[in-house]
Order: C-alpha cells, then structure tokens, then sequence
C-alpha cells in the first residue's frame, strides 16, 4: 500500500507495520463502514416467474394432507407404517426414507393432531425424504429459497413453492469480508491455521441466515417453514460454506475438490431454515468456474439461444461464457476487485457518496459528477471509475497508454504523491473534506482488469475459430452490470465494439439461475448439463491469453481497428 | 415390597417411604452390585461362522484399494471425480454419494498418501456412500459389529469383515439397568420427563460404546476402524436407542412408532465407532415382538425349518414363536423378570453366589445346592429356581398349587414374615449370614410366569388348529436358556412334556441373527421377511389365553393329561 509523505506528516501509519505497544483506539474510516442495506435490496425489481410453473410436476418439494384411522388392537401397525399406508393409497407414494428426527416426534404429533397431519415430502433423494408432519391442515403455504454467494455480497429469494413467486428478497455484504475483500485473500485465510475455514464458514452462514431471517420475518413466517434451499457462488464460496478447505483452488493446477457438491441437509451447514431441508449446491465447472455462472448461462438464456453469445458476469471476478445452445467455453479473468472499488486510491463500493458518473468538459477539463444518494461525494465506485476513464481518454488528460497530460492548461491535472493524478473533487466539494482524485497508479490497475476482462473475450472466441464481430448478442450478468454505460464501458476497451443493441443487462444471473433451480428440477437439471458440457480455458496455462493481455493494456486497445466506433468518436473530438 | 417385622426391629425402611432429614451413608446390599464381567463373556463359545461367506458378493461394506494419476493443467477434474474415475474404471462403482466429512478431507488425504488410498464404500443406500479414504494400502482388514441389546445384558460381537469371524465378543449389563429392571419402568422412566428418554439412549449408548472399546482394545484397532454395525433387541430397546419416545408400547392398542426403523449412522446415535457407519437397527413386528425375536427366528433355523417349530427366546420377557418355513405365528408373555431373579425374596442374577440348581432328599427334606462359583450361596437365579421349586414339588414340600407344606417332619419348612418358607440354606452356610428362603408368594411370582409362557405356548398351537404334541422340535434361546435343566423345567410346566431329544439349546439367538445381518445382505432382507410374514397375537385382547393362563398356574399343570411324563415321576416317588 502507498502512504503520502502528507499521510505521514498527519500522523498515519501502516497497521500491517506498526507494533502495539499500549492501549489504542482503533477509527474505521467511514467509507469503509458497510451500509447495512445495499442498494440492490431497496432497488430490486420484482423478479418475474420464468417459466410454467406447476408445483405438482415440476417442484422436488411436496405437501400433503392425510387423515390416518386411529390404530386399534386389530389393526396395530406401528405409526410410520400407518401414514405410509395412507400417502401410498392417496398419494401413490412409497418407500419413504424416514429421518430420526421426525420419527422422534411422530407418534406425539399424530396423537396431538387426532390423526390429520400435514406432510413435506422431499421427493428430490432417490428415496423420498418424510422432512416434516405438521398437525392439522398447514396446505397454505410452502417455501423455499434461492441463494446467491457472492465474494462480496449474498442475495437470497424468498419463494413460494406453490405459486413460484418471489415473495421476498434480501441483500448484504458477505460477512466474510472482514476477512479479505477478494477470493484469493479469503483461500489464504482458511489455509493459514486450524479454525480459519470454519470461521469463513460460520461467517457465510451467518450471513444467509440473516437474510433468510429478515425475508421470513417481513412474510410472517418461520425459518424452519422454509424447505429447500438452492445456492450458487463461485468454487471457493461453495467449498467454504460447505466447509471445504479451498486451498488447492489457488495452487496450481487449480483443482477443486468437488464441482458437482452433494446434496446436503441444512443443519449440516448450520443453516437456520428447517434443518432437513435440502441444500442444493449446483454444480459449478473448475475452480475459477464457478455455480454461479453455470446458473447465469441458464437464466441469461445463454445455452438455449440460436444466437453466437458471450455471457459476461463481472463482480469481484469476471468470468465469460462463449456460446450457443450448441456449445459453450468459458474462462475466467483474475480481474481483481478494481470494479468494485478496491485496489484504487480513492476508491469504494457502489453505496452512498460514491461517484456513479462523471462527464469532463472537453475544452475546460472540468468535470461533472453524479453521486449515488446526491449528497457529497466519498470516491469513486466501479461505474464512476470507468465513466472517468473513458471521459479522460476521449478527451486527452490520457492518452492511449493512460498516462496522465500534465502539460494540459488546469489545475485539475497534478504531480501528486503517487504520481501523476485527477482531481475530481476538490477537498471542499468532497465528504471527506480531501482532494478525490485518480493516480496513474489507479488507471493502471484498471486498464489491467479491463485488459484482462477483454483478451478473455478475445481468447474464448479465437478457441472456436471465430472473432468478437461473430458476437451476435452480449448478455451481462452481475449487479455491476446494472449501472454500466456501454458507450464508456466500449470506449475503454472493457466492452468489445459492437452495436448497442446486441448488449443486455440482466442484473443477478447468478441469483436468478439458483432461483429457476430451486423451482423446477428440469432446470436443476440443464445447469448439472451445462456444467459437463462447457469447456472450460485455464488461461494461467494458455501464452495466447497473455499476448491479447498485453495488447489490450491500452485505451481502448492497440489495435484500434477493434474499436471503430471509439476511433470515430476521438476523430470528432479532434475536429 | 415386603419388610418383615424383623427388618424393622434391625432397623430396615423403605426408602420409598422414607423423607431424608440429614446427611446419609448409602450401602448397596453386595448381592445387588453387579459383577463386572458377566458369565456369557467368560464362557462364550467361539462363535462360528454359519453359512457360506466371501465378503466380495455378501458384504454391502468394502474396501479398494485405487492408485489415482495426479491432475495436472490439461486435466483438471476435482478431486471427487478422479477419484470416481478410477472407482468406475477397475471396480465399476459409480455415482457414488459422498458426504461433507469425507469431501473435507480428501484433498488433503489424496495429497499426502501420493494418489494412493484405499476407499471406503458402504454399498447398502440406494446410492453406494463414500464412508472413509484413507491414505495408502489398508486393505488388511475391515471391521463390522453386530450388537444385542437385552433389557438386561448387552452383548457384543466384533467381526472381521473379510473372514466373517467373530474376532472378539463383550457383554455387560445395559447401563439403564439403573432406571428400571424391567421395559415397563424404562418406558415410565422414559415418558415421565423431558430428559428420561435421552438419558436412557445415552446410558444404553455408552453401554455399547464400552463394549465396542473393549472389543477394538483387545484386537488392537481403533473404534473408528469399524464401519458397520447391526442392532437387535426388543421393540422398547430399539426405541429408546434410536431415541424414540417408547411410551405407546405400553398403553393400548399397544403402538410403536416404527418396527422397521431406518438405517441411521452411528454419529446419530452418540456410538464410538466411525461417525458414518450404517448402524442397522433389525425390524420387529409390534411392541412386545421386536428384532431380537425376527433375528432369533432366523439363527434358530425355525423360519427354514420343515418341522413344526416352537421357538422361545426367554430373557427379561418371554417369546414365542410358533411355526415352520412356510408360516409363522408369534405372541409374547410379560412373564415378567422372575427367571432373572427379579420379584423374588432371595433371587438374584445369575452371578457368582447364586444357587443355580437344587436336590432335596425326599426322605429328609434337606437340600443340596451348586452355587455359581463355587463359593457360599447369596441367592438363588433362574435356573436354581425352576430346580428348586420342581424338587419342592416332586418331594412333596409343595402341593400342585405350590402351597407349602408346613406339617412336614423337617424344621426347613416354617411360617416365616411372609407366609410359609422352605428354607434352602442356614444363615451359617450363607455367603449373606441370613436364611436363604423361598415364600409361598416367590413360588405365587413364579408359577405366574411359568403359566403365563405356557398358556403362550397353547394360545399360538391352538390359533393355528393344532396342539403342543405336534411341536416336532423346540428351540429354546437366550442366555438364560443356556442353564436350563429340561427335565426340571418341565416338571414346573415350564416346557411342554416333549421327548428331551426335541429341545435344542442354542445361546444368544438375537446375537447371531444380528451377526448374520451384519454379515450377508440376503441375511438380512431375509429377517426383514420374517418380520413381515409373522402373525403376531396380542395375548392382551384374547380371552382364550387367560384361560390357558388360569389354567396353567399349578404344578405342572391342571391337566395333568399335558404333562405325562412328570404324572410318571410322581407316581414313581409315591411308591
């Protein structure tokens, strides 16, 4: 990390160098607080059923209301047995795998209920699983939840498995951060000493228990009403919840210890929802290939369209998929957290005070800056951080390389302690009552994650003998995506030069795959399909990918015919 | 209970009845304490293995031994799946169901042990599970256990999984004993507050776990080597082992929750031997028929017998099954404790100082006695029981009602605190320094035992249109029956007056079916067969038996026409 001679002078200092020596208080500066409700809770739209929806065929999890003759001296089959009868004769269903915990309070409950109970059948097992009797008539209702892991943020979906609709939703940071912002510090973490993994793990489940409990709460539920549970994330998200030592995912050759996890029951990864419940990890490809794209491939439409697409997520990694319903390849890019905020001087995540916006007047190189939440700004979010670069660029206080124009006739441009650097606010416009400003060394590291984001499009499509203009539609996946400007995104390089229309935004596919999942098992069953059929590129082991890196460190690109469109638009800036 | 005037004048009080005001020393009796080692582990026969066996076709636990190839950057399936890989290529298991705590430590095994280990499989689920991988060539053996739980005793047996050996066996009382004697007070016991139950299934637990220790110390192994195990006892010990709630077993119409309960692992059930070790809990037939008996049924050879069979199995309760290879019909009788000891003045547990078998002079009336040990009589166990009241009743000390004699020339006969006495042995020859006596209500106790099993016996020969002389063999099984002396018990009417060469003593019949479970597979869907075809009579809703009963209450028997051979030695001691 880089501390000014300023920071210096004030007093700062490095924690990861200092000694304690006595008692200290510690201040958390407060863009690094975590807003407790992430924009994408209060903003999400109401998510929309994807598909026919019958419960009856399609969903693994069932109800089912019986009435069982009370037993007498000559008819003493023992209770189990007696409700067996019953569901076989009414409900054609046989064979039923009886887990102890049920059995412990079955013959109270039928006793209590006067011989009308309500069933849940787990017909997902190979035999199907008696998960609860309920006294009396509970047919109203039945519910489930989709979950979505992220390195940084867990979404989780409150569902009716009767209707399939999404009742209620919930967001927050992925408690785990505190112990490292990106995938590899998190590997680190559960390597590094006997309780690491299992406090990752704790921390996950904290966090979705969280969610689960703030949805069931506004629905006027019980957690342990919920019956199933479908959940994605990247590899390493899914070896730690699953209390998987994620190291060698890091150490070369990347091996997993499972892509397809096991079914397990909830009270096994200390989930707080009905403890038989199912928990469904999908099935996800390698270790930098993860559940949650191979549930985005299914919900972006991405493995049954006629069309030559490339699915981009784009969170704290990026991954992409190149592909029709015919085939599919995939790799992933170690873009880094730079999109999120982390790894830039006066960067930060997508919550209030952070700068979603910027437009520089071309002549003056004064910029105009929109803020999430409209007050002061605190720094400069993903979209903010590529909406500048593009506006930098375009209008010459870069140039190709992302070198900063000292020379240029405004104050906003300066030798700073870190180099050459932007002003975008000054200190009395700012929150924080300091300069924002972008470095050389923050351009830098974003031209790295977009160089590496785009010469992963580049080898995917050059794996199949084709090029980025054989890209027929471009679907983009992530909450990222939802406030990217495809104009800016292109006039970096980060997105490939093609007509606007081709591009969607489809906000959390991740989230949404694990959703279609949950509800039908045809669905459970394309993404395990997905999973085995798409290739997978290690670009760790691939030099093409590091020559269309090399080239792509530039703004947009070196090879401008790439980016015609970009060409033109500096053409007329120029004029 | 009973305190004679004489108890009261030492001092004795009921402790039922008695309100501690202070401190207090508690003595046990030393008749009560009990004996460490029990006499069926001392003298257990080796067990023999009996039926052919090759663990390769019977055995639903295996080993493999498999050599995986390392990944690499060109191959880079997850750990599961190469080692599935293998699995599938030489030993054609496939789709196998791993659990969470095998996952979490593969990699690091398959790392360490350089791609060689040997696998674990449990090919009982529907789906073959993944128990254990292990580092390096472990193929010198694999353990099972099949385990009896008596209502009294608990037995052991360590088996070599490869050979089918009994390799060690152990016994020792069921740790409950401390809650109750009988199933009805462990029920009460059970029932009457929110711990009793799991206090039980923890006591019983740790009974088990002792015992498997102890067998695992002496074959050197760890109890975690040992990764499957096969339960019998009746329907009240399985219940509270499996911790379900037993109390319906006793209140009409008499109604377990479960007779075929599922398969669980051991960790569910707090047992010390590898955590995902199928614990295979045999199936029973109704409350008061449980696995021990379907078990028996199966080691006795009755179920593929082509003879008429009477099979008893006489423990804490008694039961009888009736039948031949194409039908079987069963009951039980609460004969209640009385053979073990229980509810009789001086009875005691077939340990050292218990008189097991009596003579009495017919001339003289006094008694010679063999004591367990050899050393100075403490009190008199089944087996001295059924002899001494068969003397007392061919010498004429009691009538057929089994009123004693008071008029005899002999001081041994005498009204004592609790109504008539024959005395067996002088405080001087007592281990205890008091009378050894008999009563008039210890032989009441017994005679209702003894009437209530053969009234059992006729009960079932009469539900199936036939008689007691058409039993062509009678199995007789249980620890108990090991010490039975035929002529005896069929003086009291406790056996049927059948030629000697029709009865065949064979053990611990529950154990053996449990080790026949626990070795082959067709073994075990066999007992569950037998649970299946068995009738069960329930002795309480049948007038007929009552009958039978009163019927039965003297010695031998009111129908003397029953007991030819006993009418016979009467007539020979008259002349």
């Amino acid at each position: 990390m880089r501390l000014s001679a300023t920071d210096l002078e004030h007093g700062y200092a490095l924690a990861c160098q200092t000694v304690v020596e006595g008692d200290l208080e510690v201040f958390v500066p407060a863009q690094e607080e975590i807003t407790r409700h992430l924009t994408t809770e209060k903003t999400a739209a109401k998510v929309a059923l994807p598909f026919d929806y019958d419960w009856r065929t399609h969903q693994t999890v069932a109800k089912y209301f019986v009435e069982i003759p009370p037993p007498d001296l000559a008819d003493n089959t023992d209770d189990l047995a007696r409700l067996e009868r019953e569901l076989a004769r009414h409900y054609d269903l046989r064979d039923l795998d009886a887990p102890l915990a049920v059995l412990r309070t079955l013959a109270h409950t039928l006793r209590e209920a006067d011989w009308r109970v309500t069933v849940v059948i787990d017909k997902s097992p190979q035999r199907p699983r008696l998960l609860d009797v309920l006294p009396g008539d509970q047919m109203q209702a039945l519910y489930g939840a989709a979950v979505d892991i992220g390195t940084t943020t867990v979404t989780v979906y409150l569902v009716d498995l009767f209707s399939g609709d999404v009742v209620e939703t919930a967001a927050d940071y992925n408690g785990q951060i505190k112990r490292g912002e990106d995938v590899i510090s998190r590997i680190v973490y559960a390597s590094k000493n006997g309780t690491g993994l299992m406090e990752l793990q704790s921390l996950v489940a904290m966090t979705v228990n969280k969610l689960v409990e703030r949805c069931a709460h506004r629905r006027q539920i019980e957690p342990r009403e919920i019956y199933k549970m479908a959940i994605v994330g990247n590899s390493t998200m899914m070896h730690i919840l699953l209390g998987l030592p994620p190291e060698q995912i890091r150490l070369t050759p990347y091996i997993t210890t499972v892509n397809q996890p096991p079914q397990v029951l909830a009270t096994e990864l200390n989930l707080n929802i009905h403890p038989l419940a199912t928990v469904d990890s999908l099935p996800g490809v390698a270790s930098f290939m993860g559940a949650d794209i191979t549930a985005g491939v299914l919900s972006s439409g991405t493995c049954s369209s006629d069309k030559v697409t490339l699915f981009l997520d784009i969170g704290t990694n990026g991954e992409m998929v190149f592909g029709t319903s015919e085939w599919l390849v995939s790799c992933a890019c170690s873009a880094g957290p730079a999109f999120e905020g982390a790894g830039v001087f006066h960067g930060m995540r997508a919550t209030t005070g952070a700068i979603e916006e910027v437009w520089i007047n071309a002549k003056t190189y004064e910029p105009s800056i929109r803020v999430i939440g409209g007050g002061k700004p605190r720094g400069l979010c993903g979209s903010g951080l590529i909406s500048l670069i593009a506006e930098m660029f375009i209008t010459g206080v870069t140039d190709k390389a992302g070198s900063i124009n000292l020379t240029l006739p405004t104050k906003r441009v300066r030798q700073g302690e870190h180099g050459a650097e932007y002003v975008i606010a000054w200190a009395e416009e700012s929150d924080t009552g300091q300069d924002i400003v972008i470095t050389k060394p923050d351009v830098d590291n974003l031209l790295r994650a977009k160089a590496a984001i785009y010469a992963g499009y580049v080898t995917l499509a050059h794996s199949v003998g084709m090029t980025l203009n054989d890209v027929e539609q471009m679907l983009i996946g992530g909450s990222f995506g939802q406030y990217l400007n495809i104009e800016k995104a292109i006039e970096i390089g980060l997105l490939p030069d093609l007509p606007w229309e081709r591009f969607k935004f489809l906000g959390n596919t991740a989230a949404r795959g694990a959703y279609m999942a949950l509800l039908r098992k045809d669905a459970r069953d394309e993404i395990a399909e997905i999973a085995k059929k798409m290739t997978y590129l290690e670009l760790a082991a691939d030099n093409a990918f590091t020559d269309q890196f090399m080239a792509a460190m530039f703004l947009p690109h070196t090879d401008m015919t790439q980016f015609p469109s970009v060409e033109k638009v500096l053409e007329g800036e120029e004029q």
